[in-house]
Parts: structure tokens; sequence; C-alpha cells
């Protein structure tokens, strides 16, 4: 649909230019292309090597870098088209992409069909689409923009554009909270109860897109996530789970260039939010998914209306799909367990299936309520002997051994650290902890590194109704980098409080 | 509001990379504020100059291009800041920009208040938003998603964060053609016809946005265009008019930046339009103002309810800025002149000024109809004597020595050329021409070239309503480079009849 209309060689020069996921190529204004073809910085471009072929916006050197005849790309866009420097690659102009015009269509609020998603998402997933013309997709799609069928279509183009997984089991579970709570890392001690259950819970995960931490990057700090399709067959084969980084295996490939460009925009928003966590499940080949709502003031979904909004689409769209989901809404008015970030989550999930004493409680009761909701949802248990087994499996360390079993399966387990830098932050007051501010906590932990410097983040020690006095430790702040403890340390002084002592 | 927290320098190399209006920074991965900030591709950065500011978007580089203690910018970025090659840059972590706030909201289709858009817009100004931040900022204001106060705030905003102009008469005229009707280079006409008549219109005018030749595009293959405000005053004090570049004046600055994103999204949106047209007419110090709305099946506005609606806005919009407006609704069903594309319009404006026997007989009776709302919505003309006045003025060759006098005083007077390449496209039957696709016809001049290549573009033979016989000439397309004019002649190959001869 794209084809070239004609082609330029140039050789190509490794430059090593991360411009994250973008495809950018880079001419001298003097190359014969420039020259001959009138291109001019921010045009879009036709790249061919090799049988492969992307879309890549143009910038020009003026300077001595690149000769007339030789052209760089992004390393992203070497990736994508297996290029490496010497390589002689082709240039040529591009027609123009036909389903930018429903792109526009859509920022005009007009109704897109399935084949338009379709269309759309092949292009974005063979790297046609600028940053630029994500952000006005994903825009166009945002608020309460996409009625039911276009989530849908969303959600099954997203799904038909990628890897699907097949399982020779009949019954796969799956679970997926919906976030905004720090440090409620749940998933590693589910899976591990579930999968010591004999049922099959083959969960793959994402990393963080706005939060100081996803699943992956917690489990990263502990085992290998990044395992090929072959190697999570063999996991899930020999243990009945995993907890792996879904980026890995190509499920749902526009969904992570998607999140790459809301990322960018600090932004998620409904209906993309379904087609991302259901696109993905379908494409893991799950069959039953359990839906985490956490509901609170400072949590990613604030009202209950909203939760049961989310619970119908999640339930209509999964029908779509044909997947049997539930939707289990829980609290969601402060963190979870004490680590925010990946390793200090890490550190919370460990003492739980360790049934260490100072295990936190919150962390171990929703854990359990969620693997017995799974237990349930397979049909082979009740409300009473789920909650039974679920708890036998945790305390007896079955879930330790399995989870264990797991992380060597995967590669081997590590204990995770601590971050090198901390500070600790005390009460300038007596009283009682009457509220807190989930987002200005998760901004805190980022603002400290995480989720890239894996062992940042915030430890907290205040939950709700806590008794509190002056002096009293309310969180500590860890960073790898002094100019990053000091950077959140600056932002805690110019934030209002996070916390209400009355 | 956006200040650093803390600093770091680097010196600058001048690594001339042109990434069109889009600052990036360029460090290498090893960089001391790579490695103590965590700074990572794609981060947002400040970095600062001899008292400027500016945010950046950063790209890593992983080879010997920089040192570790050097930084690149992209030109634009260099250009804001005013730095060289050798220059210590300070780089510095961003606090979070409040206004993006302001935009997430709107993506999620909230009412945004006046301050809210002044906000935004001082931001967009200033340099902190990336392009996909204005992807997302654009889109999100597309479609009818601006209410009349929304238009309102935009368009003060816009007005606000720029130089105005301020004129010492008391009466300013100004025009504007909302555009895509191919070859409608009235301006120049109506200009000299104003100017000749003693009122005085200081024409600011852009460069194409998505069409294949602006006003100033055309001016500027007879003239130079980008004046200072200064030079600008000058002109208009000797001559009533001018016809300059508006961007090298810092009139309404924002819809400068704007407008390169909608142009890379190929998108207009009625309430951005209108936002960006009437700033800049405010910001040039205008109190009369006339707007041509061209309609036509395939012109930007394609229906009379359409047409009206936005006569409606811009009255509107126009009260609320203290803006005398009319508004003139036309023909809009064919190309006006032969040329489309900057030199081929200039000369068709030339022989209509000329009053040359072959000279385009529509876009001289456009002009002149232009010229006499001018003439009335000064009050000093009724429609009789308006009408006697213009044309006149146009016959006696008045105009012409205006038109000549005005080029003279902005740098001087050249004759556009036409461009090295050419093909003929000829009839392959007989009939008569019973529709023409203007987007087709604009887009096929695109691709030939224009408005980057100034001769590049199409002449047009066949009007609607004309007897063809096979063999007849229907139009030429002209071209810079042989490349771009196969790249047209491809596209016409493979698009659908631009013109329908029955």
């Amino acid at each position: 649909m794209n084809e070239p209309l004609k082609t330029n060689e140039l050789k190509l020069k490794d430059l090593g230019i991360d411009t994250y996921r973008e495809n950018i190529i880079f001419l001298n204004f003097d190359s014969q292309v420039c020259q001959s073809e009138g291109l001019v910085a921010l045009t879009r471009v036709f790249v061919e090597f090799g049988g492969m072929s992307i879309t890549a916006t143009l910038n020009v050197f003026h300077s001595k870098i690149l000769r007339h005849d030789e052209a760089g790309l992004s390393m992203e866009a070497m990736k994508r088209l297996g290029a490496k420097e010497g390589d002689t690659i082709n240039i040529s102009h591009l027609k123009p992409i036909a389903s930018l015009g429903k792109v526009r269509a859509k920022m005009f609020r007009k109704e897109l069909s399935e084949t338009d998603f379709h269309e759309i998402i092949s292009d974005v997933v063979a790297g046609h689409y600028s940053n630029i013309e994500l952000a006005a997709f994903i825009s166009a799609c945002s608020g309460d923009n996409l009625s039911l069928p276009e989530i849908i279509g969303l959600t099954k183009a997203m799904v038909e554009t990628g890897q699907k997984i097949h399982w020779l089991r009949k019954m796969i579970l799956d679970k997926h909270c919906v976030g905004g709570l720090p440090g409620n890392r749940t998933t590693p001690i589910v899976v591990s109860i579930v999968a010591a259950a004999g049922l099959v819970i083959p969960k793959t995960s994402s990393k963080a897109i706005t939060s100081p931490a996803g699943t992956s990057d917690a489990m990263e700090t502990m085992t290998t996530v990044d395992l090929d399709l072959e190697a999570i067959k063999a996991v899930v084969e020999k243990e009945n789970g995993c907890m792996v980084w879904g980026g890995a295996v190509n499920l749902s490939p526009a969904d992570d260039i998607l999140i790459s460009v809301e990322k960018a925009l600090d932004v998620d928003s409904e209906g993309q939010m379904i087609a991302s966590v259901l696109s993905k499940k379908a494409a893991a080949g799950a069959t039953h998914v359990l839906i985490d709502i956490p509901v609170g003031p400072t949590a990613k979904v604030r009202s209950r209306e909203e939760a049961l909004r989310l619970q119908y689409y999640f339930k209509a769209v999964g029908d779509a799909l044909g997947l049997h989901t539930e939707v289990i809404i829980t609290d969601g008015l402060q963190p979870v367990g004490r680590g925010i970030g990946p390793a200090l989550e890490a550190i919370d999930i460990l003492s739980v299936l360790r049934n260490e004493p100072d295990a936190p409680d919150d962390l171990r009761s929703r854990s359990l309520k969620l693997a017995v909701a799974l237990l349930e949802l397979s049909g082979k248990y009740d409300a009473i002997t789920g909650s039974q087994e679920a708890r036998r499996i945790l305390e007896s360390g079955e879930a330790l051994r399995k989870f264990m079993a797991i992380c060597k399966a995967q590669g081997g387990f590590r204990e995770p650290g601590l971050a090198p830098y901390h500070e600790d932050v005390v009460s300038d007051r007596d009283g009682v902890v009457k509220s807190v501010d989930n987002r200005k906590l998760a901004r805190l932990a980022k603002m400290a590194g995480a989720p890239l410097a894996p062992s940042a983040g915030v430890r907290f020690y205040s939950p709700l109704g806590k008794n509190i006095r002056k002096g009293d430790l309310l969180f500590c702040v860890y960073a790898e980098a002094q100019g990053e403890l000091e950077y959140a340390m600056e932002y805690l002084k110019t934030t209002s409080s996070i916390l209400q002592i009355e």
C-alpha cells in the first residue's frame, strides 16, 4: 500500500543516536537524495534494506559528520531494518499513508470501523507513523471519544497485528490491575499461589508507563524477564506459570509503540487502556481474565462510578474477544505494602512469600483475595474452598517454592538490593494519618529515579489511621545517584503535603 | 514557573542538525549529565545559555561524535538560545510543565479558560513543548472541540504572547482568504488597488501550510518578504501598503509553532484556524478586516452552512478582540487564474496588474470584488463609487505602479521565472469540463515540489465549462528537479481523475 515510487541508494553510517522509539534518518544537506528529491527536515521518507522497510522522519546535517553519499539512522530504525554500518539502504519518497486520513477523521470525531482501526494499527506496527502522528491518534482517541464498537475494533486490531501464543491447555488464567496504587505488586504472589494450585497462569506484564514501577520492573530485580516465546512456553510447561515481560515477545506490538508516546504525554485514556490490557491478554492466549480495579481519590480510578463503567467496558470488550472476564473492584485509598519502586517492591513481595512476621499485611491480604478470585474463576473452587486452599499454599511455603522454581526456570533468582543514597522524612507534628496522596508519592519515587534506577523509590511507613508523633519516620526516599536524591527532595520541598496528619 | 532545580555545564559542539522547529539536545551516553541525572532518550530537559532558556528533547549518542563533556543542539535550539560552538550551556532537570495538565484536561474535553490558554500558549512560545505535546494540543482542539469563549481565549493568548504593531493612523485595513482554492492569489492585486486609493493596508501573509503556495511564497519570487518591523513601517509610511511575510516579525509566534505541527499532520481545524487568522490580524494592528471564504465541494470550506458558521465565529471573535470584521462568501468551485505554485501564481498576478489581454479574467474580477469590499468597509466609498474607483485604479496602471513601488520599497522587484522541467497533460477524449478537484490539483503541485521549489507547480488551462477536444492541453506540470517531476507524474497515474470531462 505504501510502496516506494523510486529509490536512491546511500551508504549507512552508524551514528549511534538513540531517539527512543522514533525512526529518524539523517542525511547531509548536499546528499544526492536531498538535492534531487527536494527533501527537507521533517519530511517523511521510505527506507528499505534487505527486504525490510520503514518510514522515517528526516533530519538534515549541515556539517561534516555525514558525507553526501552517506545516511545515518536512529538506533531503533537500524534495529527494525536489521542494518549495520556500511550497508546500502534505499531511500524514496513516500506515497501518502492512507490510514492517516482515518486519524484525521477521528480528530474530527467521526466513528471509525474495525477496518479503519486495522489499517491504522497495521501502519503503526509497520513503523509508518511519526511521533507527531501517534500523538494525534492518541489524543483523538482520548477522553470518552471511543464508542464501545470502536474500543472492540481497536482491541482486535491490536491483537491481530502481533504474535499470538497458542497453548495446549484448555484453560489459561490471567490477571491485570488497572494500577495507580503505588507498591501494589500482588502479581508475583498471586501467580505463585495459583500455579501452585495446579492452574495455568502464564503472566506477561508491562514495564511502568507513568508509574514508578510495573510488575516487570520489580521482577527484573529478582530474575530475567525478557524471555522469548519458546523459553516462556518451557517455563510454563514446567511450572504452570511465569512472570515475564510482555515486550520481549511480540504480543500487541502496537500497544508498546502507543505507550511510548502516551508516556511522553503522561496520559492514559479509558478506551485505549481497555484495548491495551485486553489485547495483551488475548494475544497471550488467555481464556479467563481477572481485572482488579482499585478505587480511591488519588488512585488511577477515582470513583466507584468510573470503576463500574470500566467494569462494563472490560466485560463487553472481553465478550467480543471471547474472553471470560471478571472484574473485582478494590480499595485504593493508599499505597500497598511499603516499597514504591522496583527493588523496594520486590523486597515486600519476598517478605510476604517468606511469611516474615513484619511482612506488609495489606499486600498479603490483597494477594490472597485476588488468588481466591482466580481460583473461583477457574470453576474448580468456590469462595470457601478457594480461600482455604490459597491460604494453605501461602502459609505452607508452597507459594514461595513455586516462586523460586519459576525464577529458576526463567534464568535464576537474585536477592534485590537497596539503593546507596537515601534520606528519611520525619513528621513535624503529632497526629493521625488522615489521607495519603498516591499520585504525589508516585511522582516522588519517579523523581528519585524509579523505575529506570531499579533500587530507587520510596519506602512508606505511615498508612492511614496510624498514630504519628513529631519526629517519627514517615517515609524514606532512595536513589542511585546523589543528583536524583537531591532532585526528589527538592520536589518534596515545593509540593504541598503528601500526607495529611491531624 | 519552570525554573531549573540545579545545573550541569557542557561545552556546545555545533553538529549542524536541522530538526525543523523542534528543540533537540544531543548528549553522549557517558556524559556526566546523563550519568548523574539518570537521563535517557526522550527525556525533556531545561537548557540555559546567556540568560535565555529552552526546553529540549534528549537524544543520546552511543558513538564518538560527542565527548562526555560536550553537548549538541539542533539548529533551531541554537538559534533560540543564541549559542554557538564552544559556548558553555547549562542542562538541568525540568519541573513538570504545569500547563500540560491543561492540555490533558482538553484531551478529556474539559472547557479551558482564557487563563488556561494563556498558560499553554506562553509555554509553547517559550519553547517548552515537544512536538508530541504540540500534536496532542492540536488534536485536542480539533474538530468542533473548542467553544466560542475558548476560541476567543486562544486567540487572545496568541496575540498577547507576541509582538504587536502600533500604527499612527486610525484606520488600518487588512484581508484574509480562508484558502483551499489553488492559485487564488488576489492579495497583491487587492493591496495595490487599496493602497493606491489612499487607504492603509499593511499586509502580512503566511507561507503555505498545507497548500502549494501562500501569498508570501508567491511574493518572494518577486521581492523580499522577510522585513523586520522597522522596515515594514517605513514601507507602509511611504506606500500605504506592504506585502510581507508575517513570520519575520514576531506576530503571534505561537501560530507559527502550532502551524509547523499542523503541517506535519496535514490538518486545519475551525477554532484554530480562526485563532490563527485573527491573532495575526490583531497583532498586526488591523482595525478593519475582510475575510474571504471561498465555498466549493473541493475547496477548504465545502458547504454554505460551514461558511456561515465560520462567518459567525469570525465576527464574534473579531468583536471580542475589537476588530471590525466583514466576511465575504465567494465561489470556490475551481482554481483561480492559471498558475498553482509560487512563481506560476506570481506570473498571473503580474499579467492582471499589467492589463495584459490574456490575463486570467477570474483572478482579475475576484481581486476587484475584494478591493471594492475593502473600499466599502473603510466607509469612504459605497458599492458604486468603490467599484468605479477600483476599476479605474487597475485599468489606468495605478495599481501596477503601486505594486512596483511597494516591491521597490521592500527591496526591489524581480521577474519570476519558469521551472526547467515540465510535462504537458493532454485530454484523452472530447467533452466539456464538468468538475475540477482542487485538492488533487493542489497535491499534484505539491508533489512537483511547490512551495519549497518556488517555480514548481501546475499551470491549469481547463476551467469548468470549457470545450475540450482529444489531444488538447489540460494542464502542465512544472518542477525544478527531474525526480520531482517524475514523482508528480507518477502520482497523476495512480490517482483517479482530477478533471471530469463529459
